[in-house]
């Protein structure tokens, strides 16, 4: 398992990690087969979208805090319920094919951490399954 | 890597593509593994439900469509914000175990291309892992 | 594959079930790989979320219930779309690395089964993928 540890400057805000999901997925030599990306907390998600245009992260990430307000009444007292929700409806794990050595995504994609909870240091845990010719 | 081409015929609709994912499995021969499927596009997206009754379906289009709404101040200037979130809300992967060369899904389960953005020509792409008896 | 079978008490519930998984991985006796956890059904879902306090379960299943009414001019005559639609929102399936023979979890992070149409008797199926050393 490689990690990644990223530093969120605000609350809300989306990150793109293609870059050393990327680098990863080159240094490990394996030319064919999964790579798995799991976010190890619940107070943020992950998810591929365009990473060509920014204000597509930052329709999604209005969405999202429209769509679960802040403050709400939840029961969980410590005021990020809004951050587990969100969690849950991006999720917290993306998988990408990998083939010749690199990453298989289409041509607008990106992977994004959503910190939903920051500013904080996240890690990101990324697993490589070689599928090796038999 | 295998890839299944789609071409969808209305801006938002839900496509079954069960059938093609299962004959790429059984021409794979892989008798235990997993089934991995992926959506290289950022206005689209997969997801498992009931393929028996199709008014699910429209339950499901139905309710994205209201919850996403197509105008709604959206920064993106292409006019498909919503497709985007709508992708993200649903995922762009869904992985199903494979059992003596067949997908195992449930009885009721189907897996659905979600278009928000179309009519256009979509690609799948489905990469199966061999699970091979030590 | 490995299968576990949840009774379910509510029509809407939130069921911990990271100590069944997590012994499936160590009777595998696989050391480094990926565990897959897949939901046989189209009316509850998986997802991953804190399992220190309750409150976080209870306001995620609360918020999913006012996004999703129950009765809501629904097409599907079961009276069920919102567990659909419900299950397509948090997904079908989650993966957690596999790392020393166990569950590479998050400090705060444990595995739910969402039931969204019960009590009903559901079943989990469990695949584990062996990363060998090459």
């Amino acid at each position: 398992m490689e990690k990644i540890v990223i530093r969120t400057t605000k609350r809300k805000q989306m990150v793109d990690i293609t870059g050393q999901v990327s680098s990863i997925v080159q240094r490990s030599n394996v030319k064919t087969g999964l790579c798995f990306v799991f976010i190890p907390h619940t107070t943020c998600g992950i998810t591929i979208n365009e990473n060509a245009d920014p204000s597509v992260r930052d329709d999604l990430l209005f969405f999202l805090c429209e769509l679960v307000p802040e403050n709400s009444g939840y029961r969980h007292s410590e005021g990020n319920s809004d951050a587990h929700i969100q969690s849950s409806i991006v999720g917290q794990s993306v998988s990408i094919i990998v083939q010749d050595g690199n990453l298989a995504l289409g041509v607008w994609q990106g992977i994004f951490l959503c910190e939903f909870d920051g500013p904080r240091t996240r890690s990101v845990w990324v697993q490589i399954l070689d599928i090796r010719s038999s």
